[in-house]
């Protein structure tokens, strides 16, 4: 328990939601991008909604140890992994602000509609509900992201990070004509911690995979 | 600029968002539970979408000046309050690690599911295809909530105040049986500095009413 550790599942399916964008992703990056050293340790994927609720009260990954204590929730990681490095979060009071802001910003105004919105689009909802709020909120996140490179500080934050993660999901990403968004999930992803981060996924998956094929020819 | 002003609107219908529920509500319970004092300040509702979004790119309240910084989303200017103030968050870092996580998690566990399902409950859906995963949330939170008072360290904290508010909306509170969130919410609701904080809004809007009338009168 003394440094970092990370906590995602053991496997999941090639589904929903679907490998590479499992959140664990999101803390992997962040310590990618400050250059922490961290473990990865998995609890079982079957059994999520009861077998580590007492880690996570709603059957979800991540969580993580930073020396012995505990954290739930991929923005409240993301958040204490920010106080460790300024690469995540710069040290000024008003840069903190701008950086608490925008990260609060795409769980609340951006993810609070894209996740349910996408929820009902593979659903199979033939006129989504949501579909006007969604394209509401995303213009006007256009609007920002056509003004500026970075939302906070003037440069790279957790806040980019994290908004990125957001609305790099394939059917978000294709929503409507949105420029300046599209260059900044395609810059933000192509940044090597983000792609060093996918790649550890991936390959943690994938070697479960040969396990499992193991046990099914054993 | 000195000190902490709060800026709301300077009206809302009866409608939704209704009266004692708009989300300046939530800067003002945390100012009086910690006994800092604000300034409210307003901008229009009418032209709302677009009158105020150098200040709040959605077009949303609330947005809070603290002595010249600038911070918008209420997750956030809770967070930013919190610091201000052992009656919000503890010193301690395991405390403000419980209470960083609960406060993420009313946003983008809860909220992120109950306010797109009671904005398709409210627009009349007659088969609301976001009640299983809200019955779920739910569900795992009164768990939660039957099993201990207080999210976050072992008192009240911010991450009480923020989730209360987000389950005492009157579509939500009635979603089933559970009452150990109906207990929450009504103790949580009780305490003086809430009960202020909703009052003087009320009071706010029952003002711009009277002048509205005097204006159409005159």
């Amino acid at each position: 328990m003394g440094g970092l550790t990370l906590w995602t599942y053991d496997w999941v399916p090639e589904g929903a939601p679907p490998r590479g964008f499992v959140r664990d992703l999101r803390l992997r990056w962040a310590c990618e991008e400050a250059g922490l050293a961290y473990e990865v340790r998995t609890v079982p994927f079957e059994g999520r909604a009861t077998n580590h609720l007492a880690r996570q009260p709603f059957g979800q990954v991540p969580f993580l140890d930073d020396a012995g204590l505990q954290i739930f929730e991929s923005g409240a990681g993301l958040l204490h992994l920010a106080r460790k490095s300024e690469a995540l979060m710069p040290p000024d009071s008003t840069g903190q602000a701008e950086t608490l802001q925008w990260t609060i910003a795409a769980l609340n105004s951006i993810e609070m509609v894209s996740v349910p919105w996408w929820f009902l689009t593979i659903s199979g909802a033939a006129d989504n509900p949501l579909t006007g709020w969604m394209g509401q909120r995303l213009g006007q996140l256009e609007e920002v992201l056509a003004a500026r490179d970075w939302l906070a500080a003037g440069h790279f934050t957790v806040a980019d990070l994290l908004m990125a993660d957001v609305l790099r999901v394939p059917q978000v990403r294709a929503f409507g004509e949105r420029p300046a968004s599209e260059a900044y999930v395609a810059r933000l992803t192509d940044r090597p911690a983000f792609r060093k981060a996918q790649a550890d996924q991936m390959r943690l998956f994938a070697a479960a995979d040969a396990a499992r094929a193991g046990n099914a020819a054993g």
